[in-house]
């Protein structure tokens, strides 16, 4: 049995979206995944009772009282909030009674909360943020996507090593391909930093590079996992995010009605809302820690549950461990 | 009389296209524009010959009988090419013979001869290309989209020089607003250089200065410029190229070919096309140098056209070297 913590307090339309979710995933999900509600217990329980049907026995409540704003300061409000969802939730998952957490609470605190009650594994300098986009074939990994902004290029080959774990076990691709985010193919090119990188991944045996990718390359599907810095990562994705909803509008605008009610239309809306991509993983933590945006929708939860089960089943954490125990962090 | 040349040998459908842009050009624009062809004289006259009517008064051409390859080095190419379209098209803005020279060939060899063959404005300590970039109102101008990738401070405050003037002529917008591309709006947000270029912006009272914007608010029309380092905005340019293809081609899979064929769904490829959009501006310079796409269509070569004539005819360079004096290099 899976066991998967989900805040129910996370995101801008909590607890209706996360609860939603959460009952999706039970319908959709087999028998062998529980989940375990962090949040006000009374607050959940209304909105169980508002739901069809009668509430399942694979989910259960954990009362978490208190409730990060969007707005707080992170490393302050974990100090302060023992018993918000995001420590009461992480604090499970560190003690064994959950195998993942999933939260679309307020981000910082969720990064730093993860890596103060998780832990870092040994050899990891910096944990990353992965994001998922979708490309013209199978999805890709870019991280960083906002963890971390000034990085040198041991810390870039250190991402490498967490993308291709998670690419293998999430995934499931076998040798995942890990390009590096430039501004040109050949390998003279970019800032001093990219250079460097360059240097490193291409005489590391241990992960499979396949050189410099451009920005046109991302959506393309030419690689696995897309490395970068956290502040190259953290506006691409939010650009990215920015550019799906201008196009959604110009669909809106341009379009007839009945058009836009086809099954087309709703396909072409699904790739073009980010939010539907589930959560973000923050890898380098020991355990699954899954940040989502926080206007999730209730399916965006449903698919966070189901990439944190995955990884949870084939063993995430563990091999981030092996990889950096095995492949080292670079020299 | 305003003298445009253009590149007749540059892109990847040359002759064809730049000679189908300018007689589109001259057709739209008033009398008082010139344009200029560069290229070999035989492929160009074989050009206009299969085009509907006599040649127009106002083209003219003047031979270049080199062609600089998309592949080439850049400094090489144009140092041993002294009759490339390129050096012969800069030379003939340098000696002012004409007051624009537009190219979609080798984007580095434009970059490289503008600044030999024009000259930098004093106190320009880098050049930078300019991307317009469509937003949900008016364009707004992202630089620099590719000429330095490792930027300090003050090479940014540069950049918002620059972009103020441009948008100022060419946008003709009164108190250009200039933000700085970054992954929050608070001030402590953002890499040590993003840091340090935010104190320098705001205690500057000669550029209209407002905060930082996020990778979600560049297409928000939020500003009239944005600043970056080359390398961001390289990556931001050509993952908006790409994501516009991606999504143009979603739309081909996913809407019914009548529906195609509308004008609305013209509009939304139009939107997509990045390529309609006309060419990037080298600034700092002395003069107006325009690099275009080389995939560029007749229609991106005559807006092209139309923009160097705006920018010439509102004295674009003189105004960078106003900027540079009054204004000043950052401290």
């Amino acid at each position: 049995m899976t066991r998967i913590a989900l805040d129910a307090s996370g995101g801008d339309y909590a607890p209706e979206r996360p609860v939603a979710g959460a009952l999706d995933a039970l319908r959709q999900l087999p028998d062998s995944c529980h989940i375990v509600l962090v949040g006000p217990r009374d607050g959940i329980e209304a909105e169980l009772a508002q739901q069809d049907g009668p509430t399942p026995d694979r989910l259960s409540i954990v009362h978490a009282p208190e409730i990060i704003g969007m707005g707080e300061k992170p490393l302050a409000a974990i100090r302060s909030k023992r018993q918000s969802s995001i420590v009461v939730g992480l604090t499970l998952h560190q003690q064994g009674e959950v195998d993942a957490f999933i939260s679309a609470g307020n981000t910082g605190a969720m990064m730093v909360a993860s890596r103060f009650v998780l832990g870092l594994h040994d050899g990891v300098e910096r944990p990353a943020i992965g994001t998922v986009l979708p490309t013209v074939t199978d999805p890709v990994l870019l991280l960083d996507a906002g963890a971390n902004v000034d990085c040198n290029a041991r810390e870039l080959y250190g991402f490498a090593q967490l993308g291709s774990v998670y690419a293998r076990d999430v995934f499931d691709r076998d040798r995942p391909k890990v390009g590096l985010l430039n501004i040109g193919e050949e390998e003279e090119k970019g800032n001093t930093v990219a250079k460097e990188a360059y240097a490193l991944l291409r005489e590391q045996p241990h992960v499979t590079f396949v050189g410099n990718v451009e920005g046109g390359d991302v959506l393309q599907g030419v690689c696995d996992v897309v490395v970068c810095d956290g502040f190259v990562g953290n506006i691409v994705l939010k650009f990215y995010e920015s550019a799906g909803r201008t196009f959604a509008d110009l669909l809106q605008r341009e379009f007839p009605a009945d058009v836009l009610k086809t099954e087309g239309a709703a396909r072409a809306f699904e790739f073009l809302d980010y939010s539907t991509y589930g959560g973000a993983p923050l890898l380098g933590v020991k355990g699954v820690s899954i940040i989502c945006h926080g206007r999730s929708s209730p399916r965006a939860f449903t698919n966070a549950i189901r990439v944190a089960k995955h990884a949870a089943d084939n063993h995430l954490s563990d091999h981030i461990h092996d990889e950096f125990v095995q492949g080292g962090a670079a020299a």
